[in-house]
């Protein structure tokens, strides 16, 4: 069986000029970088205003556990899946970060015959976006830093400043450090933190932004810390706003790649998705819209966090509904979900997939709950017995839920025909009733405990005396009218990331509340958040290599 | 009188397309980046190795000067001034730092109708060859670490850790920090520092390095820091040569945009003229020489520095060498070095210009030890009075040196076509005797009192217990062998800055040795060196925004 890479080095690639005609492009819509990749305008959306938006489909999936649900794979496998049904269709993904490729992922395209290309561009440093964001990211720190060190005209406390340096790195030993020792050359020295790029609040910006004047605006109202006096410090008090955009105006614009099978892969930013939304860009997605009669585009995590933010803090960025959303599942996490260890994976377990269920069903509901029609995809993998794939089947049928069986990872399109048709089916269908779990004009408290209670079945949710502190705060700041975006372990319903399936009788934390004043949201921090990962005792740059002939080695 | 910005926004480009095609250059052999920016392929050279080279013309000046001597303005406009009379030229140039632009230059890529285009792009993120340096440098620090939170199988010796991390901003308070902090989950605490990113090995191995393979070699062989017995510890024993390596392979190949005037230019590597070398890539210049009868580049400040480094370190690195030497001074400057302040300037002053002279006529001499022929370019400003310019022209016409008047800022190629025309004939002469300085079995000792009696005219050296202690060690690990890369103020032939004109009767002062194994030489370090600069009160990036179309505003 060939690798991921190798199946990519193998494909044959389409020059990206012929994909940008294919989908009606002109020679000013769009930049090549090399010979495979493109760069499109920002200003597509508005240019064709007058054009009806294609079906927008999510992707998302039961919680993650370690066997993996390959819900970027199923993204890309339908899309191509509709292609071959004679729709025009559009994926837009999220771009990996480096820090994960080089530690333990090794690569994020999709997999098998369902991949975006080229992987080892996309994986690498692609066309530069998150390097741009670091770049915007660390002048911004810069420039608090030597305000203070300049004399601190606007008294910033520099025990106050929330506003982090970034590296698309995984760096646990930047998590905590001092910063500016050494003497009066050297700056003031105070506590700091690095966190990964696209834990940044740009990165975050720049995927809810309509256009680059709305992004300006956005980072216009990012608050980087406090003053002696606890106001708010803006970047538009610093005035640096029109220099972070400048290092932003290419970043902006959406990537044009193909897949596998040659379909139009739109590839454009990826926020973290436990202290942000996780979800690709909103002008990659309206872009798609336009250019595409479907979207196919996957929210991070499992539908408890990715598909809630997507539904709740995207579409609202956007004003804009999906039109059918697809719940990935396998055999295998739905197994460990019923409680089977890792290693046993491979052994058949009907009694323990029946138990795993759980977790299935709670997502349907929440996805029953937004109103939206939607389709369960079985991802199949080789190991999976006729018996598990027929329980979940007859599960679902039995409840009138439509599921498909796919094979997208072995076969691309043509392993998920029965799932593009069904999820045609339901973007026509009337049951559509899309309404967001919460008001705006909720209180904080409000729509973090209807999260909490609709979302992942929690009886309450207990507030620190911190979060209580905060939440007064942001009143008076006049910050509560925003989405919140929570943090929670992306393995449990739960904020524990043991409670496998489907947890009951347990409340959600809430430790801290932080303002995402430019990105439009306050972060709901439940247990500990990791923005800064670290590597492990064997990264995977320790396998990688080029080859003589300048291909790259390695990547999965 | 229209700025930099405005000129570069108002010209033509051609698409990059007809200036690659007008170089014979295949489609294989580039890819473009965008409409006006390409990277060409790192084979070039090889490729065409049955072809011979072009004329290799490197452009250097006095000791630069708050003035400005507009040294890249005059390598533009030579290379453009080349083509008007009929040859075929190719600039080669180093890349900006985006800390200098945001911080007080605001860009770097020529002046006025002499200029490398697109401007904008040149000095934000250009092609991503900084960042994929940055990543590179910023991989190995945090592979460090791992290392020793993972058990620190190599016994490295968290005090000796000579890898920095490195970002491309100018950011003071990363001059000295501690990493590390917070406990277990957070790796080893440690003192750590940042450099700017043009000063990462990494930058000097990129620009050294003859191919891909050259450059893993190079990279093996990095000396991140020492184990507790005091051994040295390589990427090598790290085992992430290969990971390294391709974070770089586009890094490497060169990067092809065009002037004001459209004549080819090839920029790519910008490594810092103080602790490393100053001088565009290898494979640039060499990939240059290939594709034009005449390839005009430049090396980083004075020809105490840049020129001395080019000659010494980076033809040794390519086995080439230049067939003549452009030396560039301004009357402003020579009034500086003859004792006039920067407010004076506009007014005519030929006593201080004579005095100012010396420091001309002493790097004339370093050219002449050199054994290269040479041409004085006065590079004319409008305040600059008749008797001023007459004064260096009889100057030199009395010694029987070539001068040529150049007007390149305001006037494109067609101010420097005197400039060009005595430049073709010293390449055609014969009076052509290369000779480096040292050899590079002299001691280390001797190499370096070598330079700072021959070229910086000083009595001798001093060194530093330390530095004396370095070069025993560096003797017994075999790194005696390499050429050494002298740090020292730019601003003065001597090591103290504020000794403009010709200083005479001064020692040298070695306070530090440092090995850069990977890219070849032996850093000595002349008083304080800075490696990571800081922001100026009023930062460039205040006056940074974009236009509602998109286009950069504020840099100049």
């Amino acid at each position: 069986m060939l690798t991921d890479i190798e199946i990519a080095q193998r494909a044959t690639l389409k020059p990206i000029k012929d994909i940008a005609q294919s989908l009606g492009l002109s020679e000013n819509d769009w930049e090549p970088y090399g010979h495979t990749k493109a760069k499109l305008s920002d200003q597509i959306v508005e240019k064709l205003s007058d054009k009806p938006d294609g079906k927008i489909v999510l992707v998302t999936s039961i919680n993650p556990t370690p066997a993996g649900e390959g819900k970027s794979t199923v993204t890309v496998g339908l899309g191509q899946a509709l292609n071959k049904t004679g729709k025009k269709a559009v994926i837009a993904l999220r771009e990996p970060s480096l820090g994960p490729v080089m530690g333990i992922k090794g690569g994020a395209a999709g997999g098998g015959y369902s991949q975006v290309l080229p992987m080892e561009d996309i994986n690498l440093h692609f066309t530069g976006d998150l390097h741009a964001i670091t770049s915007a990211n660390n002048a911004l720190a810069a420039m608090i830093d030597n305000h203070i060190h300049r004399g601190n005209e606007l008294n910033i406390d520099p025990r106050r400043i929330e506003w982090k340096r970034v590296m698309d790195m995984n760096d646990r030993a930047l998590r905590q450090v001092v910063v500016g020792l050494g003497g009066p050359l050297r700056g003031v020295p105070r506590e700091d933190g690095f966190n990964i790029t696209v834990a940044s609040e740009i990165m975050a910006i720049l995927c809810l932004a309509n256009n680059l004047n709305d992004l300006k605006e956005r980072i216009s109202n990012i608050v980087v810390g406090y003053t002696y006096e606890e106001e708010p410090v803006t970047v538009k008090d610093l005035k640096v706003e029109g220099a972070l955009t400048l290092l932003l105006k290419d970043a902006i614009k959406p990537n044009l790649v193909q897949t596998t099978e040659n379909t139009p892969a739109i590839i454009h930013g990826g926020p973290f998705a436990n202290i942000a939304h996780g979800c690709n860009s909103l002008i990659a997605t309206k872009t798609a819209a336009k250019l595409g009669d479907y979207v196919v585009t996957e929210a991070g995590f499992g539908a408890d966090l990715g598909a809630e933010k997507f539904l709740d803090i995207k579409t609202r960025a956007g004003n804009f509904e999906p039109d059918a959303v697809v719940i990935v599942a396998t055999v295998r996490a739905l197994k460990m979900h019923g409680g089977v260890a890792k290693d046993n994976l491979t052994e058949e377990n009907v009694e323990a997939l029946e138990v795993g269920m759980e977790n299935l069903a709670k997502h349907i509901e929440t996805i029953e709950t937004f109103g939206l029609p939607y389709v369960v995809a079985i991802n199949k993998f080789p190991t999976d017995t006729d018996a598990e794939t027929r329980l979940i089947q007859s599960w679902c049928e039995s409840r009138g839920i439509e599921v498909a069986l796919t094979e997208v990872w072995a076969n691309g399109g043509n392993g998920g025909i029965e799932l593009a048709e069904k999820v045609i089916q339901k973007t026509q269908s009337t049951d559509h009733n899309f309404q967001r779990l919460y008001e705006l004009d909720d209180s904080i408290e409000n729509k973090i405990r209807k999260i909490a209670q609709k979302v992942y079945g929690a009886d309450d949710i207990e507030l620190s005396a911190k979060a209580k502190k905060q939440i007064t705060l942001y009143d008076e700041q006049g910050w509560s009218n925003m989405p919140v975006c929570m943090a929670k372990t992306q393995y449990s319903l739960s904020d524990d990331p043991s409670l496998v399936g489907r947890p009951k009788g347990f409340s959600i934390s809430i430790r801290e509340i932080r303002p995402s004043v430019g990105a439009g949201f306050l972060v709901v921090l439940t247990g500990d958040v990791m923005t800064m990962p670290g590597l492990p005792k064997k990264p995977a740059a320790l396998n990688m290599d080029v080859s003589d002939d300048g291909k790259a080695v390695g990547l999965f």
